[in-house]
């Protein structure tokens, strides 16, 4: 497996799948394309491979992959890394597909946010649950707002410098930020719903002795409304168990955490009901022929949101793919076990 | 996993799913049933687990399944063997389910071949290409010449003695048998379409050193016609190469292999369209509510004889199965990282 030094080409890289997520379901993908015939390539929002099972939840145990009694997330991927190392599908990290077109030629041009383009015959959106983005403040007037005064993450910790800034939140990443700002900023309040928090001890700790010693305040509340005229945040109302408060501030921070948003691909003209991409079962494509979806975010009747599920739909996404990108080609099912260049490959990857 | 002594009880065993078929699929149905909370079952013609996977091909190397890069297929066996381990479904090997009948309670009575029943809510059919049964001569009148004249396997030698047999085929089984009936029998002709055999050298040579001392006959050549006047044979008519042959014949033992076969399923009023049992993708139910079928033989549009896909079909399946268990209960989807009680059995299972 490589990973090609990402400088946006001149022309879009040719595929004949795209793979959209590199968590199990998108790894494994790129294993049944190669044992096909097709080639692939990966693309990920996130930084490294894995998904779900690396974000959330990478130590704890998992016993229902079939013929695994029981094995990590970090196992599991660790795996299928090594399973699809015989047809080294070229994987782009830390890049999101933002748009997505039909060509004349039927095939379809995929672009992600940081230049890259691929033409691609298929699609498979291995996505999981969407993209990981911060939860926003479900406030009208902070959307003009973004990134002057709402901020959903610290880029430069001066850019606060001599601000009064309120940071929302009531875990790690709040209490984490707020002590920190309070150093740089004119003044802090950290505000939260309830007075307890999600959070190392140690850090509620630090937080309480620094309110303690009047270095930062600390309110208990919901912000309700913020008001900017001409474009410019002025303060916050925070609605309180007894009446509101109301706070001066030129910007606010808001730490909620993270949510799974199923991000770009809602703009792609695939129908998609309850965050999920309707798919025909007997080949996973959606309602775009050639935009296959499989694992979590595939949607059907009856759908299980089980790691095992997501490999059967990609196999057969695939398959339904290979007429994308061979119209004129019948496919020949060969059995893995009778495939002896796969078994060659197999044996080569691991020379 | 337990094996019963199979007596036959004077009730049937009730549980919550009948698994048929003990190869790869219909083991991993055993654990997703034990997962959900379903009592199972498994039943299997064939005397030993594995299913086509030892009987056709176990030391050959399988490369996908997903997130093991290779294994062989005894391999792959072993692991869900020790998989389902926690849950011990009980295992009646040597049972083939004769006859499937609803039940007024809406339940299922299924009854095999060797008397016992079961009670089941569901039952997932997990039968791979049907049952391995012998590969008949086509010959009209060879059928009500069956166990008396005509014969696909030789329960006692004895009955053969002073008889003129024609054995029949070309494989281990037709040589070894051949050999052995010379000493018993008072004449024995092997035939086969061909001089070549599908069988060990040291078979062939045996045989052909008998066929030299005169202690029986080969022939090459197609059984057409036998003549049984008043249901005793008399002869065997042979197409040859240049002409025919007629042989004198008590018996005629035809050992042309196995082939798969749905067997009494067919009969089960389900339905059945090219030798796959008719399934619907969103759970894996037959055209019989309470019925389902997984792996190889559950047939439906764009349908790849894939195990992993088994395993899929499997999981939904049990999945439906558990509304005819429990109707009234709503199933509750715990991932299994965070089901503690699978934690301990699986912990308690190595113990």
């Amino acid at each position: 497996m490589t990973t090609p030094a990402d400088t946006p080409p001149a022309s879009p890289i040719s595929t004949d799948v795209l793979i959209i997520g590199a968590g199990p379901v998108g790894l494994f993908a790129a294993f049944e394309a190669g044992v096909i015939g097709l080639s692939s390539q990966i693309v990920d929002n996130i930084e490294r491979v894995g998904g779900q099972c690396i974000e959330l939840y990478p130590d704890k145990p998992i016993y229902d992959i079939p013929a695994i009694p029981v094995c990590t997330a970090r196992e599991l991927v660790d795996r299928l890394v090594e399973q699809i190392r015989p047809f080294a599908p070229p994987l782009h990290l830390g890049h999101r597909v933002e748009t997505v077109e039909r060509l004349d030629n039927g095939h379809w041009l995929a672009r992600t946010d940081k230049g890259l383009a691929f033409e691609a015959a298929a699609i498979l959106i291995a996505g999981g649950n969407g993209s990981f983005v911060p939860q926003r403040l479900l406030l009208e007037e902070a959307v003009p707002l973004e990134g002057r005064h709402v901020h959903y993450s610290v880029p430069k910790l001066d850019d606060f410098a001599g601000k009064k800034v309120i940071v929302a939140g009531g875990g790690d990443s709040a209490l984490d930020w707020a002590l920190a700002l309070r150093k740089v900023a004119q003044h802090v309040t950290l505000v939260h719903r309830r007075s307890g928090f999600s959070a190392a001890d140690s850090s509620v700790a630090n937080m309480r002795r620094a309110v303690e010693a009047r270095e930062m305040d600390f309110a208990v509340g919901t912000i309700t409304s913020l008001s900017a005229p001409d474009g410019q945040l002025q303060s916050v109302e925070l609605r309180q168990a007894e009446g509101s408060a109301h706070l001066e501030a030129d910007h606010v921070l808001v730490l909620f955490g993270l949510v799974a948003d199923l991000g770009p691909i809602a703009k792609w003209g695939i129908e998609v009901q309850g965050g999920r991409i309707t798919v025909d079962t007997s080949n996973y494509e959606s309602t775009c022929p050639g935009i296959f979806a499989a694992g979590d975010i595939a949607g059907y009747p009856n759908k299980q949101k089980l790691i095992l599920s997501g490999f059967h739909e990609a196999s057969l996404a695939l398959r339904k793919a290979y007429n994308y990108a061979f119209p004129d080609k019948k496919r020949v099912h060969i059995h893995s076990s009778y495939d002896t260049k796969l078994a060659e490959r197999v044996a080569a990857s691991h020379a």
